[in-house]
């Protein structure tokens, strides 16, 4: 009742046409609340209504400054800079402008802080599981479409538009999750996404299923469950020693956002005189020879021609989305940030938002989506060891040059530098950032062909690639379904790489989640990465040892990963004939051990002078004594 | 009669016999001389000689001081430690040592101060031409093969031996040079290369005809002219204005060197227990997760099983190889140093060898061939800007980044990472170099194919090719023989890439070397190379000035060299077809030029906003008002 009160009021402006006089009303204020008790004492209020721009403002709470108004461009608007005491208690109080003898006011709350962990972070002794949680589970059929929303639809027969999935399908299968060993859930995003299905532009028909064309930055989409459902899904898998990572898109909006709708100041958004796509090409940004227009269209251009891009050089954007991500992480109880597209944000926002974050959350993870081609590019977008102008201040990152080695490493023959000499080569340029561990490591994601299609349709490569994931450095995520074979290329569309995951709908006839409903080959799928992944979720010498390893011989590729307690001998034989490895070699790590546990078969191994691997295989062999 | 004599010594314990008392005497001292007036006061003589280990040695003379002596493995090694005070003069004294009733003596001089130009360094002002001196031209045919060296023949009609260049004949074409707009001379080593021929390893038939197998380090070959004419050559070069470069091999020697022959230490060189070749894998040095083996297997790995590769951690030879070095720049006034295979050298080593040279040649250059494939692996080589623990003092080095990604933007279709995106995305990873401009540029070297025959005998290819070259950043370097369209694989073997530039030996039936000796084709590449080469040279703002690139699009790469006073852009059509390109993406370089000068053509064109560019060309510009 209340919510179709708010929406009739966000619908005024356009229901009575833009010309005609509007009442003085407050209409909203972003942020929606906020709490006492944050580092830092500052607060933007962004309020909207008909000349809210026109209006004096005051606030009457103890601990609480307004230190100053701002009018916007747009007369519609204005930004109030409040600040919040450490003495002040939770509450709320009323925000009151005047003009004339126009009064208007809004109540505004300052909640104590939410309970329960968050900030956590996210490490290398987690294991990530990206769902689209569209695609995933429908665990409440009641939410799956609204007639007050732009997209009214839910066919699981399209494949681009809304399939039903939301975040009590994700609740309903956390068992599973926690089976499989996965310790940190990462979702596309769950903001909002209320777009018009544009028949004009066929890319639109998707409308934002996988959740990228944000239309409101303080919804949940209800189609997931809303504010209520997300802080309960937020909740649950704490509660189960879970972490929370969600994904952020700070590089632009739907063109359905209500902020493009009404836009605050006429540079909210980055204009060209005609449409602009950015070049994708983040050289730009670390080549000393740059020009400063590549650097625009990079930056400033649009993404595609129906998500706007946002001008992060706006003080007062880049505060909203600051004060945006503070919110998300405190209310939802977040652990990390994803970052998507993360190269074509202003890199000074970057900072000032990463720095915002890691100021009330200190252990916080931030990994950004920064999809470039190689290790200098990808340097550039963490903290790296590179002394250039600009430095980056993100923890990590997604390694796209990981992904790209280990793809090329299951599809070449092995060679001078193919093969698994690839993923050798990409391992040792890590002395550019500074802190490897702190990469968020993949074998495919929502964007990419899945995992199984690239390598072939091949279960020995996907035995290796998935071995490799779980034991080198970094953070493995993991895409969901991979382990059940879930497989596909983008042709001819994205969505065939984002498909229902079996089981998880109503009337589904399979239902993978279970043993039962999963056939041989893919119980044995899912049993080796459970294997695995449980086993390098009790093994620190496996998350947060040190690595070594050694130049690729003959199609072999050789690791340890060790600390005081425990050494871990990962060998790769990626050739097709089964072969004896003489271990002399790497005495270094291997001195003292006299036996060994395959982990992944359980046999115990006597003589380790000699290991017999069979083709195209990787053995994880705990040495001990 | 004086050599012979000399020779006659050095055999002496050969003909003798090992077992047979020999009569002491010093047969040998390196350095063969020194100079007063060095920064660095230090000098440690190698006295070879029969029981040379079991005197008590003494030298007088005003300003040197014996301050110790150190005893070898070998009895017949000294190395004697001595200082030499900035008041010493030349002059020359005795060292003489004794054993009982037993003294031997060895009259040393030092020299005053080479005079003339040295240690200049070269910059990207220069344009510097290798020449393999054996295959360039013969203009002694009195010296083309001595009865007295191990290897006694000359055949040119022999791919792998000697084929009687030399420095005379180098000597005899520099006006050749110079009007192609050469500035500086590098040459495979010079050093005696006298090796015998072992049937048994059909390799060694080649037996250095290259220079890169050592057998004295204090002897120029005497087949190339000898120390006299190497001296007479530098002289000649500097009163013309000429730089050179010496190329310095600090990894191995050949298994014919005397001081292989005669180790002073067990440890002279890196010794296994059976054969090991170096593994190549440079990566071993800067990847942070590296084993001790690895690291030791590229490093005391030998390159051939006829290299000894030398153990640049014995403090002797260490000292030996850098008073060698410096011996050499200052007796053959050396502008600059090209350093072979740099990657499989001790990384202390060649620190301490190029601070040596450094401080005694402030202004010398340094390039080392590093063969690597990305800039990560280059950057490590060479002065950068990471934070890793090694730090590398070496200020240029050989770029095979730009190498590789110069032919595949001529070898390969235009593309997202492909065709001229290569050459671009090589460049913006120069962020990682303390200073770009010192990086030698190539399009192919000895050990290359040659450059006309990898990019497809195109001539096109080959224009845009040069172009780059010739007006990019970095000191651009150029192989013999490829301005008269020399070409060929290294198939069957090196030595075809390796062949005598035609008119440079006797009975030749062409001589390329003249206007009238080359065909049209060779003309016209001739003078494409000598107008850019010239124009480049006269062009502070081509050579010195700032480079900034722009984002390729459509098969199109454009830059600019600038200046204060000058302007130059460079605008690559790699298509198939005649583009015209629009310049308003430009303007932060073209704001305000109105017209331009085509180098190539000498065409005036006065409308810049279009600018009409033939299929797979690049054109040079000069703007204007």
């Amino acid at each position: 009742m209340k919510r179709t009160f708010y929406l009739l009021f966000l619908l005024l402006p356009f229901l009575l046409g833009e010309t005609r006089a509007q009442t003085a009303a407050i209409q909203r204020v972003d942020p929606t609340n906020w709490w006492v008790g944050l580092k830092n004492p500052n607060l933007q209020l962004l309020v909207y209504g008909p000349k809210a721009g026109s209006m004096t403002y005051s606030i009457a709470y103890p601990g609480v400054k307004l230190i100053s108004a701002h009018k916007a461009e747009n007369p519609d608007f204005v930004f109030l800079d409040l600040t919040i005491s450490a003495t002040a208690k939770p509450g709320s109080f009323r925000i009151i402008g005047k003009n004339g003898s126009t009064t208007v006011s809004h109540r505004y709350e300052l909640k104590p802080r939410t309970p329960g962990p968050k900030g956590q972070g996210v490490s290398s002794a987690d294991f990530i599981y990206l769902i689209m949680p569209d695609r995933f589970a429908n665990g409440d059929p009641t939410n799956d479409a609204f007639p007050d929303m732009l997209d009214t639809k839910a066919d699981r027969s399209i494949p681009h538009i809304r399939h039903g999935g939301d975040l009590q399908g994700v609740m309903d299968h956390l068992d599973y999750l926690q089976e499989l060993g996965v310790t940190a859930l990462w979702m596309t995003p769950v903001l909002v996404n209320d777009e018009s299905l544009k028949k004009e532009a066929p890319d639109r028909m998707q409308a934002g299923y996988h959740g990228y064309h944000f239309t409101d930055h303080y919804q949940i989409d209800k189609r997931f469950g809303g504010n209520e459902g997300y802080r309960k899904l937020a909740t649950v898998l704490h509660q189960r020693g879970l972490k929370l990572v969600q994904d952020a898109v700070y590089n632009h909006v739907s063109d359905d956002h209500w902020l493009y709708k009404n836009q605050p100041f006429k540079d909210w958004f980055n204009q060209w005189p005609s449409y602009t796509g950015s070049s994708h090409k983040e050289q730009a940004l670390y080549d000393p020879y740059a020009s400063a227009t590549d650097r625009k269209v990079l930056l400033d251009g649009w993404f595609t021609p129906f998500l706007p891009d946002l001008n992060l050089r706006n003080p007062f954007l880049a505060t909203y989305l600051i004060q945006h991500a503070i919110w998300c992480t405190e209310l939802f109880s977040l652990d990390a940030w994803r970052v998507d597209t993360y190269k074509y944000n202003d890199l000074n926002f970057l900072n000032r938002c990463n720095q915002a974050l890691l100021t009330e959350y200190p252990k916080l993870h931030i990994f950004g989506e920064a999809w470039v081609g190689n290790p200098v590019a990808q340097a550039f977008f963490v903290k790296n060891k590179i002394d250039q102008p600009f430095k980056s201040n993100q923890p990590g990152g997604l390694d796209f040059v990981l992904y790209d080695a280990t793809n090329a490493a299951l599809k070449e023959e092995f060679g001078w530098d193919s093969g698994v000499n690839r993923l050798y080569q990409a391992l040792t340029t890590d002395a550019l950032y500074a802190d490897p561990q702190k990469l968020v490591t993949f074998l495919e994601n929502h964007d990419t062909d899945r995992f199984l299609s690239v390598i072939g349709d091949d279960y020995a490569n996907y035995k290796m690639g998935v071995t490799w994931l779980l034991t080198t450095r970094g953070i493995p995520s993991w895409y969901y379904g991979t382990e059940v074979l879930m497989k596909n290329t983008k042709n001819p569309s994205d969505a065939e790489v984002r498909r229902d995951f079996p089981g998880g709908f109503p009337g589904d006839k399979e239902n993978k989640f279970t043993e039962a409903g999963r056939n041989k080959a893919e119980n044995d799928a899912f049993n080796f990465v459970k294997k695995l992944a449980n086993y390098r979720k009790i093994t620190p010498a496996l998350y947060a040892g040190k690595l070594m390893h050694y130049v690729p011989q003959y199609g072999t590729y050789v690791y340890f990963r060790y600390d005081k307690a425990k050494t871990v001998l990962v060998a790769t034989n990626s050739t097709n004939q089964e072969i004896g490895l003489e271990t002399a070699r790497f005495a270094e790590r291997m001195a003292g051990f006299s036996k060994a546990r395959n982990i992944l078969t359980d046999e115990t191994i006597t003589d380790l002078s000699r290991l017999k691997i069979p083709a195209k295989t990787a053995v994880v062999l705990e040495l001990g004594h």
